[in-house]
């Protein structure tokens, strides 16, 4: 009897860890739910972003899972620790693997950070960098535009350019050699964001390293599926209308995303 | 005994509201509830906006509230009939106020609307401009990135520029001579709109139209309060952390926004 991952996040960008996810572990099922009814987190307090990542967590146990991800990046800034000692299962979060990712490729030891405003307020990447290697200088910076202009589709117009110039101004100016894209619609503006940081700044995609992550708990307790011919199945949830899920999910990823189920959490 | 005027909004933008209220009514005591913990409401759907609108409606009704304003525009775009017919006292809405000021003033007979996606998908200015003068033709357009715009404090700059020119091109070419600011937060882009649109468009303020239609509603139903030296006094309410509250109110109000409660609705 196959386990599924389960998967949350405040909305749609979580698709791009899940997208992660599909090409590491094609073997696996998943559960998604993305909180749309409630979205976005990045502005919204500790203590309500706590409550519905609970809700959430709570969801998707019903399936059974056998490990959520945490593909938020301000839930796993503000209550991975919670959800972890709280939880059943293993929980893995956006946030360690990529400031794992940065602490290794560094050259210069100056690691960037770019996410929203709760993300870099709860300064959860600057401790997840500082607890592996605390000679390295960080520099963080909000980005509350990138969200809505990956939503709107302007990922490579004048208007994402200048937002993009006038966000990295600063970082760019500290010399940094790696920067962690901490926000799940960040890697939709990484042509972008490349052109301003130039080709010797390393741009780590937090989903990607959580793919990893996620492959590598799986395998130590061994509950990994091994790929077989049989493709994993793929279920995808919403708490608002999934109409505008399914418009807006083919951005984030090339996968199916057409049979989208309402749910009340 | 003084009874308030109960307001919601789905976040902040709801104070450009409040603000012409009191400037209109000095001496009414009002009730103001920000839905922040699930703001924005311009994304979501019909039926998710309308079960939030009732919850906000409900919280209110507790205050023993004369008369309950809609001030955010999705929100009375969708379910303001349902609850002017379900609840026990007068309810006011931006929509309607704003259609007959625009009504009143083009002489073109070419009108343009802008406002959140929910607000123009729903039709609701083009409802209610025709309602009054069927002859008159209306040109919508969304204009998501407005609100980040307002929150993010850019107001007066390039990429404010470069926005409103993309989103309002197209309507300027319609030589429309009033144009509906169909949200709240788009008041405060108002001088860059007034640049693109040029001197010859009026800017039409629901908020301000809204605040005369509700002292009107009070006259005619004879429970105005006429100010005298005692001033109203003012309650806030959110239902997620005031401190942002807080910050972000200051731009959209002189008056104090300092006493902000948290509330679960």
């Amino acid at each position: 009897m196959k386990k599924p991952i389960g998967i949350f996040d405040s909305g749609i960008g979580g698709l791009t860890v899940l997208k992660e996810i599909l090409n590491a572990l094609p073997g696996e099922d998943t559960i998604y739910l993305g909180d749309t009814a409630r979205v976005p987190y990045g502005t919204k307090s500790v203590e309500t972003v706590t409550r519905y990542s609970f809700e959430n967590a709570r969801f998707l146990l019903k399936f059974n899972i056998k490990l959520l991800v945490v593909a938020c990046n301000t839930a796993s800034a503000y209550c991975l620790h919670r959800l972890q000692q709280e939880l059943p299962i293993p929980v893995v979060g956006v946030i360690e693997p990529g400031a794992r990712r940065a602490v290794g490729i560094t050259k210069t030891k100056r690691v960037g950070v770019i996410g929203t405003e709760g993300t870099i307020r709860s300064g959860a990447y600057f401790d997840a960098i500082k607890a592996i290697d605390s000679s390295i200088a960080v520099f963080t910076k909000p980005c509350p535009m990138f969200v809505p202009l990956v939503e709107e589709g302007w990922t490579n117009n004048q208007m994402a350019r200048l937002t993009a110039h006038t966000y990295l101004r600063e970082i760019k100016k500290q010399w940094v050699d790696a920067l962690i894209l901490g926000c799940t619609h960040y890697p939709l503006l990484k042509d972008v964001i490349k052109e301003i940081m130039g080709k010797d700044v390393a741009l780590i995609d937090s989903g990607h390293e959580t793919a990893a992550a996620v492959a590598q708990c799986l395998m130590k307790r061994g509950i990994l599926e091994v790929a077989s011919s049989q493709q994993g199945s793929h279920r995808f949830f919403v708490t608002d209308s999934p109409d505008r899920f399914r418009q807006v999910g083919g951005k984030f990823m090339t996968a199916n995303v057409d049979t989208v189920e309402l749910v009340n959490v």
